[in-house]
C-alpha cells in the first residue's frame, strides 16, 4: 500500500447570477445569465500543503464575471465565455479554463421598451474550454420539452423472459431534450443557434420514429448536414412515458386518446451524431 | 380536559397526470391537465371508528377523472372541473367537493398537425369548488415570471434604526406572478383567460410602478374594470430582488446596467382587488 | 358595475436566511432558520395611491431579523418569533404580524466541539402570529418521512362503476407528514415540541390502521390527549402508494414483498384533532 | 463535408423505484432503492436504421430490476448491481452495462418491528460498471451536509484588481458532499461503506482547514490511507457561503456570531485523491 497523492482536480464558482440591462435608444434588452468559472491547473499544493499563493479566490472569478459583464457582454454568450476563459488562462498557474453559461430569455411585453416576460420553454448554453491548445465552443439548448402525438413506434424488439411491453405502432413521444453541438469553427454565435434551434424543432415535428434512437439520428444528422459549422452534436432524450389508460373496466373504449402522464420510471437515450472523416 | 374530537377535514387525490389527445381533422391539440378532488362531509365516522363505508377510494377519484376525461374534457377545464365537482357532490355523504386542475401548455411545432413543445412560460389554473348552495369558480394563472426595467421606483418610506435601504427612483421590478380571479356569472371561460391574461401583462408592461403594491393594485383595478365577468382578483407578487453591483472597486461606473439576480430572501406582496359594493 | 376597491391584504419578507453560531464554552450550537415577516393593517394608500410613507421596507424587516438574532435568538423559535411580532405590532399602522419560522437541525460530529451534520429528516416549524387580542404560537413539524410495513389496512369502502381498487388487509402505508399544533398556554416550547415529536412517533408505530384518515385519528388523539398545552392539532399526510408489483409474469410470487414506490398521483388526506368543548 | 454517422451512444431505463420489504422473524427491514441500467454495445443499427431487433426494452430492464429484486437483492447495493450488470452483459450485442443505484435510509422507530422513519440526511450510492475486462465498482455517500463552526481558514491568495475578499482567519465552512470510491477487490461492501462514511465525518469534523481543497485533501488522504480496499476517492464539495451580517449600522458588534446563509453562487471544488504507484 503506497501514499495517498493528489489526481484530477478542479475547483471555481459556480450560480454566478448576472442581469444586464442594454439601455438602448428605443428600447431596452434584458441579458439574463447564470455562469460557472472552473481552473484546472497547477494547484497541487493548495491540496496537500494548503498553501493558497496561487489559488485565484472564487469570490475573484465572480468579480470577474461582473466586472467584465459591463465591457465585454455585448453579444453571443460564447464570445463572452470566451474572453473570461483567455482572461483566467493568463495567470500562469492556469492550465485550463472552462466557462459554462445558461443565459434565460426575456421576451418583450407587447411594444413596451422596459417590460418583459421570461421564456421558459428553454435555456441556452454555452460552455468554453480553453488551454494551451486553443479553444473549444460548445453550444447548446437544454429543457426543450416537445411531443409527437402520431408517427413514433416502438416495434421489433426482443422479447425475454422479462419482456411484457406490447409492441405499438402508434404511440405517443415525449421527452425533455438536451442537445451541446461542438462548432469547428467561429460562427455568427447568435444566427447558428436560431437556426440549429429551428432545425430541432422542424426534424423532430417531421420525421416518423420508430424509437428514441431513430429520432436522435435523424434530428442529429439534420444537425450535422445543415450546419456545416458544428463538429458534432450529443442529443439526449429522456422517454416521459404516456401510458394509454386501461378504460375497459369502465365500459370505454380508449383509441390512443386518454394517457396518464409519467416521470417514473422514464428512459434515458443519449448519443453523439458526428460528421464522418 | 376533555375529550378530542375530530375538527375540520378533507380528503382526496392530488396530483393526477392526464394526458388527453384530441385528434382532429387537420390537426391534433393536447391537453395536459394536473387534476386535484378533495372532498368534505360526512366523514367523521371514517377518522374516528375506522369506517370505511362512506369512504370514496381516492383510486376510484383518479378512475373517475381518466373516465370523464373522453366525454367531458371538451372545453376549458374550468367545465371539466365543474362535471367532476357535480358527479361527487352527488354522493349524499358528500357536503363539498373542490377540483383543481392546472393546465399545462403546449404549443404547436410549425405547420406540423402531431407535433408540439411545451410552453412552461406559464401555467393556467382553475379551481372549482361545489355545495349545496351551488358552483364557485376561480381561474387564475402561475408561474408567470415579469420584469419591468424601468418606470419602476420605491421612496418615501419610513426610516428606523433598522433601514439601510437607500430610495430608488429606478429600480428594476422582478416577479414571478401569481393571479387567480373569481368569476361572477359563467363565461366563456377559454376568452376570459385570454382577455384576463393580456390584461395582465399589458398593465404591467404600461404603468409606472411606485411599489409592488402600487402594481397590484394598478393591474388587480384593471381586471375589475375592463373584465366585467370578474367579481374579485387576487395577487400575489414575490419581489425578486435584483441589486445593483456595486463595481466601484474596479473603477467602474454602472448606471443601472449591471445586476445581481437574487431569490433569498424575497418580498412578498399579496392582495385582493374587488369590485366595490 | 361599481368601482374596483382593495380588499384583504399583506406583505412581508420571505427566506429570511439566518445562521447563528453559540459558542459555548465547551461545544457551539448551530442555530439555522429561516423566517418570514408578514404584516397587515392600515396599507390601504400603499396600494391605491402609491404612498410609502406608512410602508414598512421589507428590507428594514430582513436587517431588523438579524439585528435581533443577536441578543433574541437565544431559546425557542417560538420566543425569537414572539419577540419579532410584537416589535412589528409595535408600529401604529400594523394592526396583525404574522412570523413563520423553520428551524433546520445541525447534529454534532462525534465529540468535536465545532463540527456538524444536517440533519434532514424533518424540519421544527413555529408561526406566531399577533394582533391586539394577543399572540397565538402554532408550532410543528414537517417533512417527516413515514413508513408502516403492517398493520395497516383498506376495505369496506364503497364501489362504483368507477371503482377498480381491491380491498387489502396488509399494505404498505407510507407518507410525508406535516403536523402543527396550537398551544394553548405558554409551555417550554422547546420540551413541547420535542415531546409532541416522540408522541407523533410512537403512535404511528404502534397503532393498527384502517385507514390514513384512522391513523390521522388516532395519532391526532394522542397529540391532544397526552399534551394538555395543546388546543388542537392539524394533520397533512400524502398518501405515497407503493403497489405491488405484479412479478406472475415471471413466474415469480411476490407476497408482499417487491413493490414499486410512486409519488404521482398521491392521496392527501388532512384533518384537525381538536379539544372538545 | 463528409457524412453524417454515430458517435458514442448508450440508453436504458433511469428512476426506477424500488421497496423490497424482508419480513424477518424479530423485525422488518426496508430496502428503498432509485435504479438506473445504461448499456453499450452494437446498437448502430437501431440509430441510423430504426431497426430495433438488437434493442432490449427499457421496460424489459425496468421488469429485471423487479423480477431480479426478490432473489438477489439480499446484500448489498453492489452485490445487486452486479447481477444486474451481469446479466445484460451477457446479451451478445452489449459491450458495457453500467447500473447505478441510490439507496435511501429508513430507520425504525422505537421497537415497533414494522415501523420507519425516512433518513434524509444523505444517499447511499453504488455504480457497477461491467465489460468483457471484468468489473468496477464506485461505492459513494450524496447530499451529506456539514459544517464547521470553527477551525476553518482562508488566508494568503492572491489579491488582483478584481479581489475584494478579506482574509480570514476563522470563518464558516459548510458543503454537501458527494464522495465516490473505486474499490479495488471485493470488501464486505456494507462494512467498507459504514467505516468510510465515519472517516469522512471524523476527519472533516477533527482537521484544521486552511481551504476547501486542504480539506478535501486531508479528508480525501484519510480515506485512501484508513481503507486498503479503496484505490482512489473522489470529494466534490461545493462552499456554501455563510457571510457574516454587517450589524454596523445597527451600533452592534458581530464576532463570528450571526451570519448570512446563501446558495447563489457557491464555490465548487472537486478533486480525486488516489494511492500512489
Amino acid at each position: 500500500m503506497s501514499e495517498a497523492e493528489i489526481g484530477p482536480n478542479r475547483y471555481g464558482k459556480s450560480a454566478i447570477r448576472l442581469v444586464k440591462i442594454v439601455r438602448g435608444p428605443s428600447r431596452h434588452v434584458v441579458r439574463d445569465l447564470t455562469v460557472a468559472i472552473a481552473l484546472e491547473g497547477d494547484f497541487g499544493s493548495s491540496y496537500v500543503e494548503g498553501d493558497n499563493s496561487l489559488v485565484i479566490a472564487t469570490d475573484t472569478m465572480k468579480n470577474t464575471v461582473y466586472a467584465f459583464a459591463r465591457e465585454h457582454l455585448t453579444g453571443a454568450i460564447e464570445v463572452f465565455g470566451a474572453v473570461l476563459a483567455q482572461h483566467f488562462l493568463a495567470a500562469t498557474q492556469v492550465d485550463r479554463v472552462t466557462v459554462t453559461i445558461e443565459e434565460h430569455a426575456w421576451l418583450p411585453i407587447g411594444d413596451a421598451p422596459d417590460a418583459f416576460s421570461r421564456d421558459r420553454s428553454s435555456t441556452r448554453t454555452g460552455v468554453v474550454a480553453a488551454d494551451a491548445g486553443g479553444l473549444t465552443v460548445d453550444a447548446g439548448i437544454a429543457d426543450l420539452t416537445l411531443m409527437k402525438t402520431s408517427r413514433s413506434a416502438f416495434t421489433g424488439f426482443p422479447r425475454d423472459e422479462f419482456t411484457t411491453l406490447p409492441e405499438v405502432e402508434d404511440r405517443i413521444m415525449a421527452t425533455r431534450l438536451t442537445a451541446t453541438w461542438r462548432y469547428a469553427g467561429e460562427p455568427a454565435y447568435d444566427d447558428s443557434f436560431a437556426a440549429i434551434r429551428s432545425t430541432l424543432l422542424d426534424v423532430f415535428a417531421d420525421h416518423h420514429s420508430l424509437s428514441v434512437q431513430h429520432t436522435i439520428w435523424i434530428v442529429g444528422r439534420a444537425v450535422v448536414d445543415r450546419h456545416p459549422e458544428v463538429a458534432e452534436v450529443t442529443l439526449t432524450m429522456p422517454n416521459l412515458h404516456h401510458w394509454l389508460a386501461d378504460l375497459s373496466p369502465f365500459g370505454q373504449p380508449n383509441d390512443r386518446e386518454i394517457f396518464i402522464a409519467t416521470t417514473e420510471p422514464h428512459g434515458l437515450i443519449q448519443a453523439t451524431v458526428r460528421r464522418g472523416e
